[in-house]
């Protein structure tokens, strides 16, 4: 008779049920290994919010038994949080070169490099964490050295796919290792975790190289400068923009400070290949004939402090946008920066730039698989199990069910939810239970001091502004005001009567309480606040946040 | 000799540089004949605000010259503001049927039905106002019973297509007058202004009548509840859904206050046919079969407020989504509104709905001309002068590209702005100035209370919140406080500290100012503003709204 063994457990902390932050726990036995550690960017609701962190509260409470954080790529949403996490529990981060290299410019930023300790690994590689068995594949993405993740314990096996896509012509000749991919269906996986960005969509996703060839044909006879914006973090892309240069006859400028930092790390560490003297400053580019020049910028989802917006916008210092300058926006709109994009290309044709985006000709293609890449992934693979990750409820649905249509059980497929306990072994899959998962919000230095109730009374103040009441008392009897302030409500020289109005309610509200005899502050602060309510909304149809404030001498 | 002879003035007064609030006056000599009048929706910086009009300030001066209001067709951003430019000047209104229908529902919400001459004009009549003579002909769009106007006086001849698209097999067999547009062409026209929405688009939008096959596909064989959300004005596409689900023998329930009032206005003026024993009210949907079902909703652009939106959180009280309905959202996102419709499809999956949607099914299509429509009509008008309209900065730029590709000479494509003074006669084209435009914001009960000011404020306090500071003086000499509050900054609970230590900032403020006998109120202020600023902004690097509030006892 044997005792009950042990299964690996994974808990998915973020990316399910979302673009964004994400994170996934390995768990076996006593150790933990987080695989990925990303951010969110907030959304239209989170006022003033900077980023968004998920929960760390499991992984603190269970700080010991974290040997390490394994890295898939050095996308934002999936190395983000590292300086945060790092505040809270010290562990190796284990990643290939590039990713790594884009980390420790973080931990740089947040003093946190000569307490950190980073293992460079390659594809193929091996690694062996606490329980675990980390091997290292090649995959391709937008970003370059991505890898996907087989993850062995007793228990069971495990391929993350990490983000990707199968680019057959990729531009560092990197293809994704799909034979090692076949090997493991083979040897038997019990559970495959993969990438659903893209899973709406049929087809294939185009190969990188076929943005180049469009570089190419748009710089074809063009005389005056020529700009691309692109994601900073795009190194293949920046590369492509830079071989179209150099074919040209052309120097090429960086601008934008990811742009320029990401691009260095690169340069440095050998996945984008530019001769030095191909380089020049952007502060020097007027040096040269406008033919002479392509600027690679920042700001191609139409972020309003990146480059090429402040640019449009004609408030950057180093480059203004002259009648004529050929604008190529490389990218597509992340859903949300629609309208942020469209006004960044008006301000450009206003300048009298002539602007090349994703409507009018093929400047970007997709880092993520679609379907029929998807299809070949699981079909290769044939995993036990499957999870759907990366990606919104809805997309996680769709992978599931192109899951099934390939021939899998439905009850091999799970649909799971941040902070759901995921139980593999070579008998099953399923979820157990839920860990606290949740987001904590960064604004500013504070990191978690904004929540709900702050962001209510920010949406408050953000609809209808905010009205004050003043109020000095002694011995329940008002001796100085009541003063009324307004903020964001109406503009205040041109209602003037509605103000003096409002100071009438006030006093009414308070001489009712004196004949009553009110002296309970909050009563009296109820009365008030009741009664410019109902007098402001008759007034105006709007509801300001009403602050009464009472003061005793 | 001959005195100089007036021209025709055309001036945009909004709907150039944008998609929205289009309006358009044609003055000659004395005459004003506006065309459309529509309002534009507030955009992501317009905190608060409910909907957009345009300066009325050039009509108001000029009330006594303004004949009409002529409407090309009845959506929002062409109808929208009659019943604010009424509340100014009071003139009759002309329109087709349908249109005129949809802006009776206004005219009876906004109390002016009785008080305002209304004259309902078919395709192909010609009226007379002032020195005008309009003619109206046929369009398709996706709203019905769509016009263009050619607007003749005197000096010019002007055709304004409105909104537009080639149909050849529409829904009401009325096709687009293609043979009017080519008599016109052949007798001349001074002026060509058109629909730019759809410029960047290569190619043809496709018939509104293949949208009606796909929903016949869609709904075979389906045993579930069937939901259909699409734009309430589209009569065309809910007469469609209507007609498949009569094909499938489903009865059909209208939900959302905009859908059942221009569904019941489209079906009294004969442009929606349903029998009468085929629609069933929402509230008795229950009583019938899931598979007996379907219900048309607005909510197509998820919209928090819209049926389909709150049935998908939940929260509407005469429908739930049910594990297996099928919903099938009829629309294409507005840019700016993809995460909401996004946010929409991702709660319906969560209740277990069947969703389909644009990227999965051909189920919208555009109601505005791309490249070869509008290279068709340009073709047949062969007009002397061409002013784009209805686009955005881009669009307008693309469609005189467009025209010049035809063509025409650069220097008869105007791409003018809203204010701009076109002047126009068989002599030529040109802005010959500008007169006052711009935006006035309703809020609630407003027009036009709110403006920078106001939106800068709101703006600040949803970022980073409000600080209040309240002291109460005697003769320079602190008597009660200094009292902080926040609002929207941080969760006071866990940032007593903080709180305390402005509370100190202040307090040292107040001590420095009576050491050094300032007793004026702004010093005093200035002093505490600038202090707890600074205090803050170290503390939590952001930079909520300082209010010193100071009372005299």
């Amino acid at each position: 008779m044997t005792t009950k063994k042990s299964k690996l457990k994974v808990i998915p902390l973020g990316g399910l049920g979302e673009v964004g932050k994400n994170i996934t726990l390995f768990e076996y036995k006593k150790d933990i290994v987080i695989v990925d550690c990303g951010i969110a960017f907030p959304d239209e609701s989170m006022f003033g919010i900077d980023i968004v962190l998920p929960d760390y509260t499991y992984l603190v409470n269970n700080k010991d038994r974290v040997k390490a954080i394994v890295l898939t790529h050095g996308h934002e949403d999936h190395i983000g949080g590292i300086p945060y996490l790092l505040k809270e529990l010290n562990v190796p981060i284990y990643g290939t070169k590039l990713t790594i290299g884009l980390v420790e410019n973080k931990l740089n930023e947040h003093k946190l490099l000569d307490t950190t300790e980073r293992i460079v690994v390659k594809p193929k590689d091996v690694v062996k964490i606490g329980g675990f068995e980390i091997e290292f594949i090649r995959t391709n993405h937008s970003i370059a050295d991505s890898v996907a993740l087989f993850i062995k314990c007793e228990a069971a096996k495990v391929l993350h796919t990490g983000d990707f896509k199968i680019d057959y012509n990729p531009i560092d000749d990197e293809v994704i290792d799909l034979k090692r991919f076949a090997e493991l269906g083979t040897e038997g996986v019990d559970l495959l975790m993969a990438d659903s960005t893209n899973v709406e969509l049929p087809g294939y996703t185009l190969s990188e190289s076929s943005v180049g060839k469009t570089f190419m044909e748009l710089f074809n006879g063009v005389k005056s400068r020529i700009l691309v914006a692109s994601f900073a973090s795009s190194v293949h892309r920046v590369q492509q923009i830079a071989d179209a240069a150099i074919a040209h006859n052309r120097k090429i400028a960086l601008s934008g400070r990811s742009m320029i930092n990401v691009s260095n790390t690169a340069l440095e560490l050998g996945y984008l290949h530019i001769p030095q003297d191909a380089l020049v400053d952007i502060r020097d580019i007027n040096k040269y004939d406008p033919s002479e020049i392509v600027v690679i910028s920042t700001g191609s989802q139409g972020e309003p402090l990146a480059a090429l917006s402040r640019m449009a916008a004609g408030e950057y210092r180093q480059l203004s946008i002259n009648a004529g300058d050929l604008v190529i926006i490389s990218a597509s709109p992340i859903p949300g920066n629609e309208k942020m994009i469209n006004r960044v290309i008006n301000n450009l044709y206003k300048l009298g730039a002539n602007v090349i985006y994703e409507k009018l000709a093929d400047i970007h293609v997709s880092g993520h698989a679609k379907q029929e890449e998807l299809k070949l992934v699981h079909t290769l693979v044939k995993p036990k199990n499957f999870v759907p990750v990366h990606g919104e409820y809805r997309m996680l649905m769709h992978h599931a069910k192109l899951a099934q249509e390939l021939g899998m059980c439905e009850e091999n497929t799970i649909v799971a939810e941040n902070g759901g306990v995921i139980e593999v072994d070579e008998t099953g899959c399923k979820v157990i239970g839920k860990v606290p998962s949740g987001i904590t919000l960064v604004d500013g230095l504070g990191i978690g001091d904004v929540g709900n109730i702050v962001l209510r009374d920010r949406k408050h103040l953000s609809e209808d502004g905010l009205f004050i009441v003043v109020v000095t008392l002694s011995k329940g009897k008002t001796v100085a005001g009541p003063d009324v302030i307004s903020r964001g409500f109406v503009y205040v020289r041109e209602s003037e009567e509605l103000i003096n109005n409002a100071r009438r309610v006030v006093k009414e509200a308070l001489s009712r309480c004196e004949e009553k005899n009110i002296y309970e502050w909050n009563k009296i602060k109820g009365e008030i606040k009741e009664s410019l309510d109902q007098f402001l909304f008759e007034k105006t149809k709007r509801k300001p946040m009403i602050l009464p404030i009472l003061m005793e001498v």
